[in-house]
C-alpha cells in the first residue's frame, strides 16, 4: 500500500517512535526495561489517501495505530500502547509535508499534518505569510500534532492558541474520511472542529489542517520589564489582558525563575541591573518579556499602549537585551535537559491554567506539592499565556535525582502536583492528556464527559484501533 | 416536584410555548392546523435541581422534553415534536432567573438559563459589568437559549460570539448533572464546552452558564459611513477584520438594503445626503454602521484607527445620525413583521457565513435562488459579523405572499436558498439548526459528524427524551 520501503521494522526505527520527550521518556531511553512499549512497525504513508488506506488495513487485521508527528509529546501521547490489540504500528506522518493550498484573500492555508514548525513557516513565507505558532517544541513538532493536542505557542496572546487558528480539519478514520470546517464561524450545531482538535489521535488521524494565516510581520520588537514581585506581576498581566493591551508574547517569570535568569543570562549586566531596579523600588524582580510582531505602525501603536498600562502597574522597563535574549533562546530549554540529566538532576516541566482569582493559590499549591514531594529542589514558574478570565502557569522543576528510583521519584511528585491542580485549574493548558494526565480527566470533564468522548470514539472507530490507551 | 401551580395545561399556555418566531411560525399561529404540534403541558422548574428532578421523572415516564427559553427561535427549535414519545412537555426555564455569582477579578459571572437579555444586563449592571451580547432577539431571548444555539450579537466583532463568552456550562441530563469549564483555555482533550454550546437541548438542558463579562462601557459611539458598492464595502470590512481594526459593531448593508434605509429612515435628510455622497463619487451607496463601546480613551484610540483604514478604503463618513438611528432601531425588525403580514407580505430573514473568497459568490447565489423562487421580491443583504477569514451574510426577504399556499411558497424559497448555501458556506451562522436546517447538516459536518452527535446524545440521553427531532 505505501511501498515496502515505507514500512520500517528495524529496532532503531521502532525505538525512535516509541517515546516522546518527557523526563520519564528520557530516563526510559537511557535505561530501557523489558516492559517498555515499542511499536511493532513504523508505517510512513505519503498522503491522506494512503493514511486512509492504512487505517482500513489496520481495521481488517485489528492492529492498533499510534499517529506520530514530531515525537515531542511530554505526556506519553506517542507511547506505543497496544491495549487489547495483538500488534500496534507507529503511523509516522512525516511524508505528509505539503502546503496544499493558500487562499490569501481569506487568509487561509491548508497544510498537511506532517509539516514541522520551521517548514510551515518556510512554505508560508514564500507567500509572504506566517502562522505565528511558536511553542517550545516548534523546531520538531508538526501541524497535525499541534492540532491533535491543542497546542499553544509562545505568541498565543497575539496569534491565538492553535485551536483558534484551525478553521478546518481533514481526518482519516476507520469509518472513512471526515472533513470539517466550511465557514469562519457557525451555529450549525456544536463545533465539531473543537472535538477533532484535542482528540489526540483517538477520533481519527488528522491529515490536513486549514489554518488562519497572517502576513509575515516586517517588524519584531521584544523587550523586558521588571515588576516588584509575583502578585504585582500577575496583576499587571491581568490588567493588560483585560484591557486588550497584551503584547503578542507576554511572559511573566516569578522571582525564582527571574533569579535563575539573572544568574545564567550572559547578555545581562546583572550587578548594574540589580542596582538600577533596586533604585526604582524593585528589590526582588519578576521579569516580564513582551514582544510585538507586525507592521511598524501596528507595533508602535500597540507598544505605546502596553507601555502606558505597564507603567501604571509599577513595571520598570529593563530594555531590549532582555527581550531579545529570551527570543533567541526560546527553543533551547528542552535541549539543556540531557546535560542536566548527565549531572544527576531531575528536570521536568508541567503546566496548568486557571481563572485569575485562583492563579496565586494554584501557584502556591503546586509549588508546595512539588517541593514537599521532592525535597531539595528549585521550582520556577511563569505565566506565558494570558486571557481576560485567567492565565496559564508553567512550572520548571529541578531536583536532586533519587538514583535508586528516579522514575518513582518523579511520578510521586507529578501526582502530588496533579492533585493540587485538580479543582483549581485544568490538568493541562497546552501539553494535552496522553497517558500521564488521563487519570485526572474525569475530575475535570465529569464521568459524562468521559463517556461522551468514548461514545464519539466508538462512532468513528468501532473496533478501537486508534491510539489505544490514550485520552480516555 | 415543581408544585402544581408550575405545571400548566391550559390551551393558551401550551400554545404560547408551541412556536418560535419564524415567518412560518407566525403563519401557523394565524391559521393553526390540526397537525400543529403543541406540548401536552408546560413545566416551570425553579432552579437547576428541579430541572434535574423533572428530567428524571420524564425518563421514568418516557416523556419528551423541549427546553423553552425566550421562544425566539426562527428555525423551529422549540417546536413541540414528540418523536417516538407518547407525550412531550415544554420545559420553560423562565424561573431560572438569577445571577448566581460574580468573580470580578476573573471577569466571570454565572447566570441562570432563564435570564433574558435586558435582565442579564440589569443584574450585571449592578456590579458595573456588561455581557455585551445584543442579538436582535435580545429583548426576549435567554442566556440558556444564547448558549444552546451559538448566538452571535450585533456587537460580536467587539464582544465575541456567545460561545466565545461561555467559560463554563452546567447541564441537566437524563444521566445526571454535567458541569464543564475549569479554566479559560485547556488542552485536556477536546473542548466539550463547544459540544454543549450549540447542542440545542439535545445533549442536556443548560441550567447555568459561566460567562466572561466586561466593565459596562462609559462611552458608546455609533456612526455611519458609505461605500461605493458592495464589493468595495466588503473589501473595506475585510480590511478592518484583517487588521484588527473592526469596531465593536461593524455592519455593512448592500445597495438594496441601503436604498430601503434611505427611503424609510426619517432621521436622514435623504436628498442632501445623496447629493453629498454623489459629489464624493458614491452614486449607489452601501451604508456601513460602526460602533465602539468602552472608555473614552479606548474608544478614541480605536475609532481613529478604524477611520484611518476606512478612509484608505474609499469610505465616506456620513456621521452620527446614521449610527445612532440604527442603534435605536436595532431590535425593531421582528416587531414590524406582523404589520407586514397584515398587508399580504411574505417577510423572512436567513443567514449564513463563508470565507472571504466565497462571500460575493454566495451573496449572488442566494439572491438568485430567492428571487427566482419568489418572483417579484426585494432581497436585502448585510454583513453583520466579520472575521479575519470570512463574514456572515444576512438576508432580509420581502415578497408578495402567495395566499393559496403561503407556507409552501416560503418553504420552496428557503430550500432554494439552502441549496445555494450548501458547499459555499454554513447553513447557519447564528440561527442554529432546529428543524428547518436539519436536512442540510449532513452536507456540512458529514455523515460521521451526524453519527458522532447521535453517539454523544445516546451517552447522555439513552432513551432520547431530549428535544426529539431537533438537530440530528
Amino acid at each position: 500500500m505505501v511501498g515496502a520501503e515505507n514500512v520500517l521494522v528495524g529496532d532503531a526505527e521502532r525505538l525512535a517512535r516509541a517515546t516522546g520527550l518527557s523526563y520519564l521518556d528520557l530516563l526510559r531511553r537511557r535505561a530501557p526495561s523489558a516492559d517498555f512499549p515499542v511499536p511493532d512497525a513504523v508505517v510512513l504513508p505519503a498522503d491522506p489517501d494512503e493514511v486512509q488506506a492504512v487505517l482500513e488495513v489496520c481495521v481488517r487485521h485489528d492492529v492498533g495505530v499510534v499517529p506520530f508527528g514530531g515525537g515531542t509529546s511530554v505526556v506519553g501521547g506517542v507511547a506505543a500502547l497496544r491495549g487489547e490489540k495483538a500488534s500496534v504500528i507507529a503511523l509516522d506522518l512525516v511524508r505528509l509535508d505539503a502546503l496544499v493550498s493558500v487562499d490569501a484573500e481569506s487568509r487561509l492555508a491548508v497544510l498537511q499534518a506532517g509539516v514541522r514548525g520551521p517548514e510551515a513557516e518556510r512554505l508560508l513565507g514564500e507567500h509572504g505569510l506566517t502562522l505565528g505558532h511558536v511553542p517550545q517544541s516548534f523546531e520538531r513538532a508538526t501541524i497535525g500534532g499541534f492540532a491533535a493536542t491543542r497546542s499553544a505557542g509562545q505568541a498565543s496572546s497575539g496569534y491565538g492558541r492553535f485551536e483558534d487558528m484551525v478553521k478546518g480539519v481533514r481526518l482519516a478514520t476507520p469509518r472513512g474520511e471526515w472533513k470539517l470546517g466550511v465557514a469562519p464561524a457557525s451555529a450549525a450545531g456544536p463545533d465539531l472542529r473543537q472535538l477533532a482538535v484535542g482528540s489526540e489521535g483517538t477520533l481519527g488521524v488528522i491529515t490536513e489542517v486549514s489554518l488562519r494565516v497572517r502576513p509575515a510581520p516586517p517588524v519584531r520588537r521584544y523587550e523586558g520589564y521588571a515588576l516588584p514581585g509575583w502578585e504585582a506581576g500577575a496583576a499587571a498581566v491581568r490588567d493588560l489582558a483585560q484591557h486588550h493591551a497584551l503584547a503578542d508574547v507576554t511572559r511573566l517569570s516569578d522571582g525564582d525563575e527571574t533569579e535563575v535568569s539573572l544568574a545564567l543570562n550572559a547578555s545581562l549586566k546583572t550587578t548594574a541591573l540589580r542596582r538600577y531596579l533596586a533604585a526604582r523600588g524593585v528589590a526582588r524582580p519578576c521579569f516580564l518579556i513582551v514582544g510585538w510582531e507586525g507592521t511598524a505602525h501596528d507595533v508602535a501603536l500597540r507598544r505605546r499602549e502596553t507601555a502606558r498600562r505597564l507603567k501604571a502597574s509599577g513595571a520598570v522597563r529593563v530594555g531590549k537585551a532582555l527581550g531579545e535574549s529570551w527570543r533567541h533562546g526560546r527553543f533551547a530549554g528542552p535541549r539543556q535537559r540531557d546535560a542536566l540529566l548527565d549531572q544527576g538532576v531531575c528536570v521536568e516541566t508541567l503546566e496548568t491554567a486557571a481563572y485569575w482569582s485562583h492563579v496565586d493559590e494554584l501557584r502556591d499549591d503546586v509549588r508546595a506539592a512539588l517541593t514537599s514531594s521532592l525535597g531539595r529542589s528549585i521550582v520556577m514558574c511563569h505565566i506565558s499565556h494570558a486571557y481576560e478570565t485567567g492565565a496559564s502557569l508553567y512550572f520548571t522543576v529541578l531536583a536532586a535525582r533519587d538514583e535508586t528510583d528516579p522514575i518513582g521519584q518523579w511520578q510521586r511528585a507529578k501526582a502530588a502536583a496533579c492533585e493540587a491542580i485538580t479543582g483549581l485549574g485544568t490538568i493541562s493548558h497546552h501539553h494535552a492528556v496522553g497517558v500521564d494526565h488521563a487519570p485526572y480527566l474525569k475530575a475535570e470533564i465529569g464521568e459524562l464527559g468521559v463517556e461522551v468522548l468514548r461514545a464519539a470514539k466508538s462512532a468513528v472507530d468501532p473496533t478501537g484501533i486508534l491510539n489505544p490507551g490514550k485520552l480516555v
